[in-house]
């Protein structure tokens, strides 16, 4: 593989080191920094188009400023990759979101670089105007804290809590450094207000007229950012035709600017840490997958790709074997909805990843793209239901803890029939601990009058999609993985499953695995194997979370000596809805062996998901461990009696 | 107990009525309604101020439109109580808030003319807008859906998802009544640059101005509207110098309106019904406690009081016996902050609620009262624990609810040391299910990395209180009740605990009770009765429900024929860790009689918290019962061996 020549790159071993470079220099390392980023992700796949738009921002932020002292959070940090590259970990960029290598995020354990990490969107104001009041309060004696710089995507301006901490950061009038990354595409096209609206500044003020100012000497400033006598009390209040709304929430805004000119950026940036004494917004136009023209051309501007040829562009895809849940999910749910015109669709800047956008070409005005706004997205549906809708809320399973509330206090209390489909429930691969869909089984299936759903292969996802249309009486949830189905027939229509009620797949004797959720695929390859050890268990799929199939786990208990329960979620949901029923009941008095198989109590890291299931000891190996372990204890009950 | 004379409202049964009166009678009748609602919280206690706020809003928005076809969401909705007594409920106004009485917030299972419960802020937007896209998509055919108005506060409007509703209902453009019921005072005074901004618009536009305007004729208001032509294209726009923020988000801004004056109020709800096509934002200046001098002249403007006299205002408060946990919480952070000047504060928007009011005036640049706005709040304390601060952050137990996925992502994740004082944990009386606390140990237990504690009784809390000031290793939690302690002796200062040791309390036979929080006053109570009868149970207080004390848990396993465990929350918390662990250990092979009491699966209304907790079967009592259960059958047990 050719590498790119990188001779000014290659001087480079922190941030520091940019301190001796000349602008100039600088704009040329920033042309190193896009070719190596290229070049790594080319070999390990990730997110490509968002590192690519800020390469000239990450060069002029880390020569300005003194990071790590100064704070740079970067929101969402799916692109960082060049800013890793700079902060002393460039050696093991090609280990990119593989097991044991660099995350895909910023990660405060990697680097002092990294002083806050990320991988949900819009929390990096938040983040730094906490550093900021540590600054000032004298947080961290030893090392000081310096400025705190945020730099935010426009898509993630659509969330709530960036504009709760906008509102926090104009009343509080700290200096605070807030670079608004406007590139008008976040993983899908922009929607909603804020979006027209910056949209409308940019459109409005060339960048010329303020490249001029910002050129100027910092002396001259004031002259030159007096514009609009009437109101200007701060020399960077640019008043043009735009800021306004981040002027009333009491940010100076400074914009908009070309984020590709690394002169501009450096005197801007230069200019506001000079001068800045209270909230700044810097407005940078940048282009997402800027200066590789595959990435450029791609209709998602690169964002998350597979290893691919740098020459080509092309992209070297593992052929698929069977269609992605989220696919049957997505043409379910379309079948239904031509059946159904009162069914609608709702996601939160995510209808790719949820399969949504072939429901939002076929029915545009059933289906509602809120932006980055879950809480929004949930309450949203709770109207819709309220007015007699059947509204789908599509999300992962990690981001609708964003929405956790609105799912108690307006869809279950409320008992609202809103339909959840979870995507991305269980452990997710590269992304890592970040997007692990680990909690919604607890904190769902704790909610009285809720139906939980899990689809242990694609067949079923159909069925629970059909079970989810039927279900009027409150809210109902189906969760499922992410990746490929495992492969098997798929019916012509979902069935309508009886609501809480499980199914046994394979009856045997003497011990019973109840899985809950996809494990199912390899707890009947961990019963295979143990058959032909003459161990005959037997395999049931629970389906329902809540409502639980009593009858089923009282019988498996009943008929069986040991009882395991397994299912890709913490401690708290299924099995421990198992086991209260279980103690409920007495089966415990008389003595059950029963075991229940969760994720451990840690964070994984990124790996493959088998490798991470392997961690969590849910592969069929550790099943058919567990049953031998669980028969070997049973075993000697027998030859103690 | 005098009655108020209403002659006019004595004749309005439903809403219908008003159809039939003239604005001056509507004028009249709000006095009434006013002096119905102050009799009827005379009676009951209850939220006053909000209500006496919106007593002219509520009887022009139930004249001018439609309700129930209508949609009216009121925003928290603790302000609809002139509300209910304009919609059929005036015969149980005086129950509200009571054990099978009237809700004190609207509620969909009372009345159509609730069309959409609430209880946490700013959810009426989001919902509202639901409404539009279910009458624009033929939901409900039967009745229909017309219009969707929200009422939402101007403390509401600094939470992020109101935010989000707004960029969503600027960008899909449908006509949408908001009216933003500005009376500069949420519960505590308001914070916040949307807050200055809204003051700033108050200032700037007097009333008359627009009074004249709206007063004109349907036919005539373009010409009066019509200001600014350069950038007026809609005859609503008030463009004078305010209301930019809420047009550049694809709104119509008018106002500021005097919320009080019912003329105004009528001319611009008809002109706005008779004209609006897209999402329109009536700015309505109202003061809370409005008409009634007491509540006008009270800090809290009467935000929530007990039973008083309606001539004195005076209110009947029962004696305290014992500090409440609130202020236990609040003083005990004060002795620490005192001797540690990195100790931070962070409420959001309850100051009073969570005692925090104290930390302010002592130390008011250590205090952070974000507005309502939670996800910020845990996300601005991780980002100060990574400036090496130590933030306490103070919220409700059902309001973290809110912050839920800024607790996983960004605090546990990072294993950040922010301290949850989490408040209202448990059930709370009077605000029934929104506000019961009943989840939080099965969403924060699940965590790896956290620490999770409940206080059993105010000393307790102030241990736990010392115990978060020195854990530095990661978030750690501790959950206390609504309402005062039991009157234990109070430690001169709080001792660190050692972490995930819990302690017992009484050492009896056979049975054992592991209480995790403040039942263990019940379970205490009920140990004594047992005794009484010769049954002598060991009792026991886990302190922790993560790190959960193994040790304690497996002997109290072996030393007893039975476990019970209780918490004040719903299943998945601490019972559930509990019996994983006995599972894992294998106590369940050979019997243990194991019980665990949670919450029962249902959203419990209002009523006494004693009267809640016999509903949950959690008092002395029902731990009574459950004891000589478990332990008849251990003695069958015993019978058969």
């Amino acid at each position: 593989m050719v590498r790119p020549l990188t001779p000014l790159l290659d001087r480079v071993a922190s941030p520091a080191d940019l301190k001796h470079l000349s602008d100039d220099e600088l704009d040329q390392l920033a042309h190193e920094l896009r070719a190596e980023t290229i070049s790594a992700v080319s070999e390990t796949g990730g997110h490509l188009g968002a590192g690519l738009g800020v390469v000239e921002l990450t060069v002029a932020i880390h020569a300005v400023f003194d990071t790590p002292r100064d704070k740079l959070v970067w929101d969402v940090s799916h692109q960082c990759y060049p800013h890793k590259i700079l902060t002393g970990r460039r050696d093991r960029i090609r280990t990119l979101r593989q097991k044991g290598g660099l995350s895909g995020f910023t990660k405060r354990s990697e680097s002092p670089y990294d002083p806050f990490g990320a991988a949900h969107s819009s929390t990096s104001i938040s983040a730094a105007l906490g550093f900021v009041t540590a600054r000032d309060l004298g947080g961290a004696p030893e090392t000081g804290v310096g400025d705190a710089i945020a730099v935010i995507g426009d898509g993630a301006m659509s969330a709530g809590m960036a504009f709760e901490a906008m509102n926090n950061a104009g009343h509080l009038d700290k200096r605070l450094i807030v670079i608004l990354n406007d590139n008008e595409m976040s993983i899908a096209p922009p929607v909603g207000a804020m979006s027209s609206y910056l949209s409308r500044l940019y459109a409005g003020a060339p960048f010329q007229d303020l490249k001029a100012a910002a050129k100027g000497a910092l002396s001259l400033l004031p002259h030159h950012f007096y514009e609009g006598a009437k109101r200007a009390k701060d020399v960077f209040k640019h008043v043009t035709i735009g800021g306004t709304l981040f002027e009333e929430l009491g940010f100076e805004y400074i914009g908009p600017i070309d984020g590709h000119d690394m002169e501009m950026l450096l005197s801007v940036l230069r200019m506001v840490k000079a001068r800045a004494d209270g909230p700044v917004l810097i407005h940078a136009i940048t282009e997402k997958g800027k200066g590789y023209a595959p990435a450029e051309e791609a209709t998602d501007r690169g964002h998350g790709v597979s290893k691919f040829d740098v020459r080509t562009g092309e992209q070297k895809k593992a052929p698929s074997n069977a269609p992605s849940y989220t696919s049957v999910f997505a043409e379910s749910l379309l079948q239904h909805a031509a059946e159904d015109d009162r069914i609608t669709a709702i996601t939160a800047a995510m209808p790719d990843g949820t399969g949504l956008n072939l429901f939002a070409e076929r029915y545009p005005s059933r289906c509602f793209d809120v932006g980055i706004a879950e809480q929004h997205a949930v309450t949203f549906a709770a109207g819709q239901a309220a007015g007699g809708l059947k509204p789908f809320c599509a999300l992962y399973s990690t981001f609708l803890q964003r929405g956790y509330d609105q799912v108690v206090h307006d869809v279950a209390i409320q008992r609202l029939p809103v339909r959840f489909a979870i995507d991305r429930a269980g452990l997710v691969g590269a992304d890592g601990a970040t997007h692990a869909g680990a909690f919604d089984i607890a904190f769902l299936a704790n909610l009285p009058g809720i139906v939980v759903m899990a689809a242990a292969d694609e067949a079923e996802l159909k069925h629970m999609v059909a079970t989810a249309v039927a279900h009027d009486d409150g809210p109902i949830a189906f969760r499922f993985p992410r990746g490929e189905g495992v492969g098997v027939d798929m019916p012509e229509r979902g069935e309508v499953l009886e609501i809480g009620k499980g199914r046994i797949m394979r009856h045997g004797k003497r011990v019973a695995i109840l899985s809950f959720g996809t494990r199912l695929q390899e707890v009947e390859l961990a019963a295979e194997k143990l058959s032909k050890r003459g161990i005959s268990p037997t395999v049931a799929d629970a389906r329902f979370a809540k409502p639980l199939d009593r009858d089923l786990v009282l019988q498996l208990a009943r008929d069986h000596e040991a009882l395991i329960t397994i299912e890709e979620g913490a401690i708290g949901g299924f099995g421990s809805h198992v086991a209260q029923l279980l103690a409920e009941e007495g089966v415990f008095d008389h003595g059950l062996v029963f075991r229940s198989m969760v994720l451990p109590d840690i964070f994984i890291d990124q790996a493959s998901p088998r490798d991470m299931y392997a961690v969590a000891g849910m592969n069929s190996e550790n099943i058919e461990a567990k049953v031998l372990d669980v028969l070997g204890v049973a075993r000697m009950d027998a030859a103690r009696a």
